[in-house]
């Protein structure tokens, strides 16, 4: 097996290359430094790395068409949805066309007998739910940002109703794809299982854009709950909190929603989503179920919560409420780097066995405080997985290099506990050296898979494999 | 992108490589004609083709030495476990050599507080369960047949927990294979979600030996619920039962289990296995959560049922009595076997999307009698799967033309209908040329993974692509 992707560089050239795509798209084709800064930004503090055009995409022969002069001039192709990956997915580190499919934005089909909807890639997940409300439908995969739904099955993403719904990859039923070579592939048809062939949709779910461009997602739908209700629970310690996080996934608890939040962050979320909150560890949850299943749920909750030490269960069963709530989980990036002005966010995701996740998460807190660095911690602890928000100051090479030596140690520690260093963020540009020592030879399949599809390396370049 | 898989047969040489192999492994190593009849044995109308010789492989190292002999003289290698699969993926088409793995059937490591077990591929589900009973947990997975977990993983398979529990595409955590060029590698590592690369382990959950061979399989668990209760349904047609059951999945019943057997089957089913099921058309159910809640359940789906017509809910609380019913159930295809005496079946395996399923039943069912088959009608309904046994004296040409016509027709009326000609039992050898009329162009990419894993096809070389 071959060690590396390779150059991306074969013959190419770019001043041709530009020339097609901007006589082929007219006004669609966005040259001008702003926008093309703006499609390289990468949200936190990897560096950007801009674009050399940006084609704004209307259907997928746009996107064929991008796909194939740059395949001919071996020229990369970056796609963009919203921008909001964390990991440098969509910079441009060997310059090439930013692809924006923001208005790909319609919803297709929906197949409300079937429980499934067919969407263009740069569909919201918030427009998404607000388009399906009335038909008592909703998607439940819910990444902090307003992301693409194509951005979301590319990065793999999940968020704080994972534990109970299942991450992108068990909600995406097909896909539809441009490859590098051009072809319009789709993986998969609208049964609710299949045995036919190598599983594609799951080897494009998470792909990161470097197997081929996504123009379609046919997503699984879930019935609105007869009965939701959302609870706060203060605990004494992290440690207490993932211990009752641990007992009640045991026990079979069907939670939709176990997040925990440090202190710093339920301060930062009070200050910029004007919420109460009891400053304290705590745990937000949402049950779901019939009126007396969510009952039951809540009791037997409260009663593994008190043996830990828990206490004061607010509880949201108002649609406002919830969603204020909600929101505010939601915004906790942007609530943090506001309590830090001035500082850039790193943000770790790691993802443990859920037996080790209060020891992982107890050894995070005291490796903050060993360093001297300011840095808060939120998860979904019932997949076990969590983040810190390193807040740094960039231009402060020793707080940068402390850091960075926090967010290798995390990874190497989640590793070693048998997890993984990404349990949603995805690869992108920040992982990719960890890639290897938690995947090892396997790694080297991934390389021949990538090779395979796309043999000039002009997806994504840079991103997953070195 | 190349359209065939190519010749296994580069500078192969069988004889070098059987002497070679034979040494290696001495009594373990059998080339009697008995045991590679057995090996190449396929349970069902398929043609057995028998392979050159027998590895008994007791661990990686054995898989990895066979591989790398076969590697090197270009000579087919072909996974076995259980040899209770249906579409010929056991048979030998080009010779080579099969491994049984059914010595390699150790349960390596119970993580019971992070719900998973770690088996070797030879483990069966039986014994599985039997293992886990003390612990609370279990494994739902549950194709008719006691199969082997290794076999469960590389045909993706179901059964009648998949509308509760999902597919083996939902069970498997991580996976180690031996690859073509004798690399060992871990898919993933045990973390409940990860986006870290490309998702391997959903690429070999499927890939019926023909990307690697499966040496260990990390499979999540599940709590025994609290309650479990069975129902019997009868209805007055398929097509009535096919309604409740969509109903029931949109109101999002969280049903375990809920099986369409039409009379043909109950008649067999109680002449096997010694039941009194009502030798009506009827749904078999299991309802799993606490007391109250599948009480609910229960209630619920009888409203439902009643709407339709259904009548008479035997239920079945007892351990016993379950157990009972559900072998039946699993027994079903040797039951039908039983009935007809002197015939072979012909299994179909369509899953649709819910919405068309009681349309595709009805179509089903009387393209039976137009085409004058006997045949019975059984499935996972509430996937939207379902399987027609055909019974078919293989001397009576006629009937095995029309039998064929049949299987033809009802995966054409599945892929029109948007489903899958193969919800559960793989490509095999039965299944290859609906491939391509089902995902176009995609299959291009199946090929391009087959080649860049195994350029040389000598992983159960006939399957899945030709």
């Amino acid at each position: 097996m071959e060690q590396s992707v390779g150059s991306c560089c074969g013959e190419r050239n770019f001043e041709i290359a530009l020339g097609v795509v901007k006589q082929r798209f007219g006004d669609r084709f966005q040259a001008g430094l702003s926008i093309r800064e703006q499609h390289g930004h990468t949200t936190t503090w990897i560096e950007n790395q801009i674009p050399d055009a940006v084609v704004f995409a209307t259907d997928k022969h746009d996107v064929k068409d991008v796909i194939k002069i740059c395949a001919d001039y071996r020229v990369p192709v970056i796609p963009y949805g919203t921008g909001t990956s964390l990991e440098g997915h969509v910079n441009a580190p060997f310059g090439g066309i930013s692809v924006d499919v923001s208005q790909m934005n319609s919803i297709l089909d929906v197949y409300a007998e079937d429980m499934q909807v067919v969407v263009q890639p740069g569909v919201t997940r918030d427009d998404l739910n607000v388009h399906l409300r009335n038909q008592g439908l909703f998607f439940p995969i819910d990444p902090g940002a307003n992301a693409s739904l194509g951005g979301m099955t590319a990065t793999r993403a999940s968020g704080t109703n994972a534990v109970r719904y299942g991450t992108m990859k068990d909600n995406v039923i097909a896909l539809e794809a441009v490859m590098a070579n051009g072809s319009i592939i789709r993986t998969a048809r609208r049964a609710k299982k299949s045995s036919a062939g190598y599983d594609l949709t799951r080897l494009m779910v998470g792909s990161e854009g470097t197997l081929g461009l996504i123009t379609e997602v046919t997503l699984k739908l879930h019935g609105i709950p007869e009965s939701i209700s959302a609870v706060v629970c203060s605990f004494p310690s992290v440690d207490a909190a993932c211990q009752v996080t641990m007992q009640a996934i045991q026990y079979g608890l069907p939670i939709a929603r176990i997040e925990l939040l440090d202190i710093a962050t339920v301060r930062a979320i009070n200050a910029y989503s004007k919420l109460n909150l009891p400053e304290d560890v705590l745990l937000l949850l949402e049950f779901h179920g019939t009126k007396s299943g969510v009952d039951e749920q809540v009791d037997l909750f409260q009663h593994l919560a008190e043996e830990m030490g828990g206490h004061g269960y607010e509880s949201a069963t108002t649609t406002e409420d919830r969603t204020r709530l909600w929101k505010g989980r939601h915004d906790a990036y942007w609530a943090i780097l506001a309590m830090y002005p001035g500082k850039q966010a790193m943000v770790t995701d790691v993802c443990v066995p859920i037996s080790r996740l209060a020891e992982c998460v107890t050894a995070a807190q005291e490796k903050l405080t060993e360093l001297n660095l300011s840095g808060t911690i939120a998860g979904h602890v019932g997949d076990g997985n969590f983040h810190t928000a390193l807040l740094v100051d960039l231009s402060d090479s020793d707080e940068c290099s402390r850091a960075r030596h926090y967010v290798g140690w995390l990874n190497d520690l989640a590793i070693s506990m048998d997890g993984t260093c990404t349990g949603e963020h995805g690869v992108g540009q920040g992982k990719i050296s960890y890639l290897k020592s938690e995947l090892g030879l396997a790694t080297d399949f991934m390389l021949a898979v990538k090779k395979a599809f796309d043999p000039h390396n002009i997806l994504n370049p840079g991103k997953i494999l070195q």
